[in-house]
């Protein structure tokens, strides 16, 4: 659990303008790593950090000589091609460059001069990964989505006995995990209607899955678990996440070992990781709801419990094609929030991954699940929000939706805003489902 | 699909003698790819090939300057710390190289003095995992298998309605396959009893899979599936595998997202892969059984058919620490055969898993799923072997076994031999079962 310290600090500007705009999501309270290269440029890509609506470019920032120390080395641990190497320095490198970064991008910095050319534009770039993703997990922490979709596939037991007990999860396929923008190809499989034999072609069911992603920084050693304590200082950070799925392969599919087909064919995860440190003034208390049992000791603690969740806001906006053509900006579709949607907490995530003896690696990637609110409008995917396609979205392009068509790009947003503390922003994730590109 | 060639010739013998004697796993005609470096150096470790019970290090055979062309080329590949490189280069340079390397290994070769000193002792060596596996997919094809152990688990319905339809597939954690000869700790976990509330614990129903392992050569573009006819052309080969189980948490936690501590905690591949081109001579048809349906057409190829499966015999064998301390060696509990196991083949495997459009990477591993045959005797698995435990093995040493203990190692053998050709081996897939390390 990282501390509140100066880099939180509600009255903080920098020199960078674009920074101290109200509703940017990259101030300098807030500073995510991401990956990036100018866009056609050829050259190779690099880490950097957000400032407004500029990139500090870290290699720059090395080459300049205005950083020194642990924030140099992990400076120059930043500037490689993925984040990995970064990452699994460990919280006090993290946390070191972050307040030199800072320093040097505040307001009246000495080092101004030096740093300036080192800035890129966001909209001159274009982003690889943040890490290269040794292992991708997806959990299922949101309840009240667990609850939803539980019911149109099992009506009888929506929610599960193990529920409340494990923290569901289950692997995913890293190979097919891309950065924000990447186009996502609707995938072919197998249905089963009503037919006695199944048929098969593009999936007539294309939904998003509206997911918080934790990357790993500091890995564990096999046949050695992660205390539940511990379990937050080998989270790096938090990005927006779409685990797209294939709702009408996945029911035929999904038993007795779990969805394949209707999850591969594409995951969108967003550029920018928010660190935990950037997060520490939006943490929660995690509170089981009344009548719920303890969780088990190795997934119980005084400190988790106090702070475990993280207030972070979550929206889902849609734009067709012709929505696009006809100058109508994403619409927004549901509105949501983590700590709302949420049953279990990262630190309880690490903490069940690894109870087995599993080792996590720097730069895995754990998806949350679906972080749906209870109500309809609060519904991270479109199995829930169109009542299993039984109710269609009315979108202003007079257009009508139950699940995706091609041409139809899905935006995720997410932000932390206090009273007593600066808003800060995870970015855009964003996906556009196209035909499949063989049939 | 790979042509019978002169490296199979039944006649064919190497200069090294223990290649010939009759037994061995690595004569002339198998000539598997690995990793290793001489136990204790601290050398890198680096590509090899087995030929009796020696190795041939493919970095100093490339020094010594007996290869050339195509096969010079993929020798450097295949000389890397890990062989991805190589299979990335496709069937023409798994070939070229193999069959370089035949020519200069056979009797009377010009080479044999320049090569001679190219070769390690297989005792003297340890290995690491012959590939980086960037996604591990583990199936579900051996159908005895599927249904023994769906009785257990679901007694009305033992093969549920996709099995037919469906190789099912899903994703595993790579981060925790290791080669043989690594330990397995025994993982902690939750089981569900007939009390209210789960326990924790270590679990007590450790048992083993019996699965081959695909390893994928050349991968596939994402969103562009790999039709079955070329399906086999991006198989590298195939090595032994153990997908180690907690039978006691599986239950537990498997719904509705699939197994996932319970397989987590550690998997087993062998070191040597043996290609599929030294598999030519003992391929088999793939018929289905009299009475089920043709699969769909993305399934099913007149090639396939006629050649799809590959005759191999596999044996599992149990040695506890009292037998070994007893001077007692591993006695066989199982003997299976792929053909009989099965109910898809390889490039079943291949054309399913991208036909939604998910990319494969070169080091990709396809576990099988357990491939017992329909009798008891032929069971890959404990859970089968002993009726979901209820039906103690004995065994020399006057122990019994259901599940295994602290100590027990279990190790998985596989060969393939017919009339007409060389037999050929896959080695030793062996790993023990230890005590967890922290509780």
């Amino acid at each position: 659990m990282t501390a509140v310290n100066e880099t939180h600090a509600l009255g903080l500007r920098s020199w960078v303008a674009s920074a101290n705009a109200e509703h940017t999501d990259f101030p300098i309270q807030n500073l995510p790593f991401g990956v990036f290269r100018r866009r056609g440029s050829g050259e190779r890509f690099r880490g950097g950090v957000a400032i407004g609506d500029q990139i500090l470019d870290l290699a720059a920032t090395v080459a300049s000589g205005v950083l020194d120390g642990a924030a140099r080395e992990a400076a120059i641990a930043a500037s490689r091609e993925q984040l990995n190497e970064f990452m699994a320095m460990g919280p006090s490198a993290w946390s070191a460059l972050r307040l030199a970064l800072s320093r040097i991008l505040r307001d009246g910095a000495a080092e101004r001069g030096r740093v300036e050319g080192c800035l890129v534009g966001q909209h001159a770039v274009e982003h690889a990964l943040p890490a290269a993703i040794g292992d991708y997990t997806d959990f299922y922490i949101g309840i009240h989505h667990a609850t939803a979709v539980g019911r149109l596939f099992r009506p009888d037991a929506p929610l599960l006995p193990n529920y409340k007990w494990v923290p569901i999860g289950y692997h995913g396929r890293s190979s097919s995990v891309v950065v924000s923008g990447e186009p996502i190809y609707r995938p072919l499989g197998q249905r089963k209607g009503l037919a006695e034999v199944p048929d098969f072609g593009p999936s007539e069911r294309v939904d998003y899955e509206l997911e918080l992603g934790f990357l790993v920084g500091t890995g564990n050693p096999r046949g050695e678990g992660i205390p539940i304590e511990n379990a937050e200082s080998h989270l790096f950070g938090v990005a927006l996440f779409n685990d797209w799925s294939a709702r009408d392969i996945q029911p035929w599919e999904y038993q007795p070992l779990g969805p394949f087909l209707s999850k591969n064919f594409g995951s969108t995860l967003a550029p920018w990781v928010v660190t935990l440190e950037a997060l520490a003034p939006f943490r929660s208390p995690y509170r089981r709801p009344a009548g719920d049992a303890d969780p088990l000791p190795y997934l119980d603690a005084a400190e988790n419990s106090a702070n475990g969740l993280i207030d972070i806001q979550l929206e889902v906006l849609l734009q067709t094609k012709k929505m696009a053509y006809s100058g109508l900006g994403p619409e927004r579709l549901s509105r949501s929030s983590f700590v709302e949607a949420a049953y279990w907490t990262p630190a309880q995530l690490v903490a069940h991954h690894t109870i087995g003896g599993c080792n996590l690696a720097p730069g895995d990637l754990l998806g949350s699940g679906t972080l749906s609110g209870p109500a309809i409008t609060q519904a991270g995917s479109l199995i829930e929000r169109t009542f299993g396609g039984r109710d269609p979205i009315s979108l202003p392009s007079d257009e009508k939706r139950t699940y995706l068509e091609d041409g139809d790009t899905v935006v995720f947003r997410a932000w932390c805003e206090r009273n007593e503390a600066r808003r800060i922003g995870f970015g855009e994730c964003a996906g556009t489902v196209l035909a499949p590109k063989r049939i």
